[in-house]
């Protein structure tokens, strides 16, 4: 496709959208990378830049030319600057700064101000160019004053402020066509005033637009001032991007992964992820060994056999169990759908549902453990018999154990998201490996205990 | 807050928005839901009954009174109106239509018209109101044509269609109000002309949103026929619904289950992806029984108590590295990152991550296994000689069988979710429970054979 005939490769992509240009950069080499830069017009450069994944932006900051990358930034709006600028390190960012203010001061203050609020709140994500106009002007004034400021991005809804810059509330865009132009702004206004706050999280807002089904949302500072808008498209990004972190979270990964060319530090990550469960996993064997002791000896050597092979069942099925629920509740809380009012109502249903599950499985797993060692092992009768006075009393302790257990992890499925969210940590994580892997020590424990009981008696 | 004071109540909802409403709707008593929607205006009422949650309207249809509920019906959008019908049986949304034929006969047509596309399409999510202008009109004919078609909903875009209707492309409002009032609508047509087709699955919509930053896409049938449009709030609820959908295939769960108000029913639905897993982990059990058999004999006892209590280490490491792998895949194949021209590239990372995870997890899993024994087991200094002797080979066997198994699940995790979309599985499902179970098994196999070969020498 492309050796070095530059004229082609500008011809090629004049004919393509920038969401398709940013694709093709993502995956070719590095020279084809910089090759692409040197035919596209700056204002093209810019989108392309500002759309590629962080992983190949990470790439273009070292591949380009600094000038060419303070041109690139110079094209952006200020929202995007401020979100590519905030992935590089503080000091090289600051660096940009400093060259960018000398050229487009204008620009910098934008950046300087956006820059102050967090990436992941309204503030962080919002883009600071709305189309306002006074309540007291009218349709014909309003238009006119559109013209006047050249704005030229898209916009969705123009929003009404009085003349401290205090937000009123919205005109929808089909009232400025169908309404006589002489009409006042004031009584176009709808009367549901939905905005957000600066501060407030992006699950927040992106909450707001699915409950309000929303297309645009403007925000307000503290002050209840109009700062600036967000759009739809930003809060598909963010859905997006926080679905994909709980599904990490729950396989025990990370998004960063991503974003990391190197297969060595993406290995790291899921290392870090790897060793905490072999540590649990290694507790489990521990529990295993503290009852081997006692139930591997004389008669008991054979329950000890039995009860091993039904191990990774109760594991299994408890760990899953919970699963079922974390899943649950990590989505609820994600969604808002399980908000303090519904708390009880949540549990009840919860803590019923877990009863008739643990119920189920516990008899389903009894017959199983009672039922798999006649049919499958034990061509001696001597073990068969000695097998056969102990076993009810095993399959009794499976199946209490196996009650037991998926009555504790639901119960940790059901409270640890709750916990998680309140010391800040991400309620998925309690769906994720590690949950599991202590699960599975906890039911592993259980079972033996019971099991060591039972058979004592 | 309710006690029959229907004045009260009616002043309450005043003030609060539909999303609002239609929250206290899901959660309040049949009795209370009923008074609400006595005291709503009927288009208030429509709105409520769109916006509340699948199963809220099962209840609803039940204990509203018919003639109601073809009210509501009737002030719905006709995209929404076969929504609705769509949860409803066959025989009993017929019945609906036939009596909303007689008193809306085009707005029957219109639903009639839609419900012909999958409920997943581009066809089955679309609003069939859009906004059209001819080529060749000025902008203020285009401004009268709008006027005259009184259009109730927002738009976002004017579509631009030649005399048979096919989509030309779209005009930007802000150009409307900005360009002289004499232009003709053709020359202020974006180049870009994203579209999609009635038949195109809605997850492919969802990332023709997210590729080009989309506010608004238009929709044209199998003969470029502009036929309608869809908004990003619609697409925003398609994405989170499949996140959702992802993260309860992930747990072995079904979004179903939420709209279930049966305690019953949802117990039901988690034991049909508990019940394989019991079948599961039975075949893992008869695995180990297949072992036991010539593990569990003289010198091998002791061999067999240690294995035995690795195997939950081997099964939940090697489940969740595969696990890593699939999440990975699975998001990628959503969000359409993994594409066919990029499949080379995405298996080599991935084999080479897994080779590596695969060397750790076996190195650290070998010591963990050495030493473990060493520090909490054998007071007795008759096991511990038996056990030295044997112990390298174990150690060996484990660490061999862990690099095996991790490298087997990874596999499994990079091709089945390629393997399941295939053949129209949910590729999500190879991220779940089922997976992990099998997984389990062949790890267990992996390791028991490997022992038994080892120490057998």
């Amino acid at each position: 496709l492309e050796d070095g005939n530059y004229s082609v490769i500008k011809e090629t992509l004049e004919d393509l959208h920038i969401g398709d240009i940013a694709e093709i950069v993502e995956y070719v080499s590095k020279e084809d990378r910089v090759a692409i830069f040197s035919v596209l017009d700056v204002d093209e450069a810019s989108e392309v830049f500002e759309k590629v994944n962080e992983a190949t932006r990470n790439t273009l900051f070292e591949e380009l030319d600094e000038h060419i990358i303070v041109d690139i930034i110079r094209e952006l709006p200020a929202d995007d600057a401020v979100d590519v600028l905030s992935e590089l390190p503080k000091e090289k960012a600051r660096q940009y700064i400093r060259k960018l203010i000398r050229i487009e001061p204008a620009l910098t203050a934008k950046i300087r101000y956006l820059m102050r609020y967090e990436e992941d709140t309204a503030g962080g994500i919002m883009d600071p160019v709305f189309v306002a106009v006074k309540a007291d002007a009218t349709i014909l004034e309003a238009i006119e004053e559109i013209r006047s400021q050249e704005i030229d991005e898209d916009f969705f809804a123009v929003y009404v402020v009085d003349n401290d810059g205090k937000y009123l509330g919205d005109v929808r865009i089909r009232k400025l066509f169908t309404a006589p132009p002489q009409t006042k702004i004031k009584d176009l206004i709808e009367e549901d005033r939905i905005y957000v706050t600066v501060t407030d999280d992006q699950e927040h807002v992106s909450n707001t637009f699915s409950r309000y089904d929303l297309i645009t949302v403007p925000v307000v500072d503290q002050e209840n001032r109009l700062v600036g808008r967000i759009t739809a498209d930003i809060i598909l990004e963010v859905a997006k991007e926080e679905a994909d972190e709980d599904i990490y979270a729950m396989a025990g990964t990370d998004p960063d992964e991503l974003e990391n060319t190197s297969v060595f530090n993406a290995a790291r990550i899921r290392m870090t992820w790897l060793a905490p469960c072999l540590l649990g996993t290694a507790v489990t064997a521990t529990v295993i060994f503290a009852f081997k002791d006692k139930l591997f000896v004389g008669n008991f050597s054979y329950v000890f056999g039995i009860a091993m092979a039904f191990v990774p069942m109760i594991a299994a099925i408890s760990g899953n169990a919970g699963l079922q629920t974390s899943a649950i509740i990590v989505c609820g809380l994600a969604s808002g759908h399980i908000a303090a009012e519904r708390l009880k109502q949540v549990f009840l249903r919860e803590f019923r549902i877990a009863l008739l599950v643990a119920l189920a499985c516990g008899i389903i797993g009894g017959i199983i453990c009672w039922g798999l060692p006649r049919i499958v092992t034990f061509d001696n009768a001597e073990q068969a018999v000695e097998i056969s006075a102990l076993d009810i009393r095993v399959t009794l302790a499976f199946s209490v154990a196996m009650f037991s257990a998926i009555i504790v992890s639901t119960t940790l499925g059901l409270l640890l998201p709750f916990s998680f969210r309140k010391i800040g940590i991400d309620p998925a994580i309690s769906s994720g490996p590690l949950v599991t892997t202590a699960n599975d020590s906890i039911s592993v424990a259980i079972y033996l205990s019971l099991t060591l009981l039972l058979v004592s008696l």
